[in-house]
């Protein structure tokens, strides 16, 4: 018998996630069935999207997120005993599932693929989830050229700092959005950044300007409200902008949004293309993603730096202190 | 020797368009050099678009703004005397051009097309610019499918009002929100909306949910602000939105533009597309939208009603009444 942890998530969130919110319930797991396997966490992702849908499902519900786990036991000859799986099981321990071929998130698992020795925690960061989101959802939406002035936001997040590297990597010019001089150092002298700002302390809009004097081409938005509104006034004719998410409104009350500059005056004159996406929308291909980021992380274009929480018992602590923006990289907890 | 008029801005307008901001100017014309045409204007348009370039350009300017003419003399064997043509000549009665082909608005000049006994007028209006940009804006950019809920606002307006009818044609069902009771009852009894609004007196919410208890698929933005704010928030996923203008702010100041609900959330768990556009893009494949919009005006499937204001002293009056929403349908001068 095993005895497996997780975490339940009881209410609504309003305003910052309280401790409160969550139950830790204990329980024995029941004996393997055929088909089954039993999972133990190794690494548990933390996410802004795990505060954001809080309000758009009901509650109670498991708490869920990316996790890295091994297999214990199992009773399915493709998942062996030792089978490193990347599964949507959340912030548990063990738990015991049925693996299926689903693009579905809450079912979603499968090999971890070959990290060539890297740290198997990039499988829920740089080479997961995360990844695949910065990847898809600049490219694809973004289709960035050469050249081009690209702007991010959250840029020292687990997505925000792989896209400014990534538009790096196609020759782009590249300025980022952050919330502290830790964090705008860490991306010029670390990742490469042509130029970050400190939006809390800055003046935005005059050294955006400075920065970017042809204007900026693509904007991947991490963070939403009136940041994004300064940025999308100053892009160029047919530029792109990828809504990866809306940080800066999580806290707030979904019922009740906070307002921003419109951004409809923009749009129209420079004829703006402003697309928000799931990176669910991809699934199919994320392994196309995963090759290509491990190649970069391998010869040094890309760097996945990790915030690392230790024990499963602060994964709560983790996650506030992501919300908080604490984290410089991805934000993740070793069990 | 014939003597011309012209308006002329002064200022960047300070809200709404003031009499003194405009200076009429006459001026006697030259006699006619080769390849040169002396064009009479019939109909004058006034457009929403004249009050939101304004701020973007320098002043003093000739007003710009499409017109229909006629030759009245001609060097130039390709435009003889008596040809109709339409030009972006703006507020001038007679003018003198070197008619060239370009896609260029400024210099834009082509033949009237025929409109096979239909009023010279609609060459401003439902078979001109607002014709293409009702055609290709919504078509192009929401990629309507029958069976889906479209949302127009600012649906009594030369653009809108189109919107909504090839949105019928095209076996939508189509809800327009527009400013007064009389459009409420025009665009439901006589243009064949399944459900039209009073966004000013209406619980605008409310009243949307209940017309598209499906959700909205696709949204043609005439009008900006707080208003498109409310129909995104209700729009499903994948969804598309055409932004064609964004009147609600033209007589703010373009340095504070007003601020509305964050549109960002909406856009990331939806996945949607939001797009802005101005008809300049497609200047070449007008003509394509001009025989269409023809075909459907002749066997009644679309009705093309216009505002009409009587006599070239009072172009100024028609501009101020259009932005304040007096017109149903086109609003035009007939010289």
């Amino acid at each position: 018998m095993v005895k497996a942890r997780k975490q339940v998530v009881l209410n609504h969130f309003k305003g910052v996630p309280k401790r409160e919110d969550f139950k830790l319930v204990e329980e024995e797991l029941p004996p393997l069935k055929d088909g089954e396997i039993l999972v133990k966490a190794e690494w548990i992702s933390v996410d802004p999207y795990q505060r954001a849908y809080n309000t758009q499902i009901g509650v109670p519900y498991d708490q869920f997120g990316f996790q890295v786990g091994k297999v214990e036991d199992s009773k399915n000859d493709d998942y062996p005993i030792g089978t490193k799986v990347v599964t949507h099981k959340g912030w548990k321990d063990y738990f015991i599932t049925t693996p299926a071929v689903t693009t579905n998130m809450t079912d979603i698992i499968y090999k971890l693929p070959d990290l060539q020795g890297l740290s198997e925690s990039l499988g829920v960061g740089a080479v997961g989830m995360p990844g695949a989101t910065a990847y898809f959802g600049f490219l694809e939406i973004c289709k960035p050229k050469a050249g081009e002035t690209v702007v991010v936001s959250g840029a020292a997040g687990a997505v925000g700092s792989l896209v400014g590297q990534i538009a790096k990597i196609k020759g782009c010019k590249v300025i980022g959005f952050a919330g502290s001089d830790d964090k705008v150092q860490w991306l010029e002298k670390e990742l490469g950044f042509d130029k970050a700002i400190n939006y809390k302390t800055a003046d935005v809009l005059k050294e955006l300007q400075e920065a970017a004097p042809k204007g900026v081409d693509c904007y991947f938005d991490n963070v939403g409200g009136e940041l994004s509104s300064v940025i999308i006034s100053q892009i160029n004719l047919f530029g792109r902008v990828s809504v990866c998410g809306s940080i800066s409104s999580y806290n707030d009350d979904v019922n009740k949004l906070p307002k921003a500059t419109i951004i409809q005056p923009s749009l129209v004159f420079k004829q703006l293309k402003v697309e928000g996406f799931l990176v669910s929308r991809w699934t199919e291909r994320w392994p196309e993603a995963f090759k290509q980021l491990i190649e970069w992380i391998k010869v040094g274009q890309l760097k996945a730096r990790e915030h690392i929480t230790e024990g499963y018992d602060h994964v709560f602590d983790a996650f506030i202190g992501m919300l908080a923006g604490e984290n410089l990289g991805k934000a993740v907890v070793k069990v």
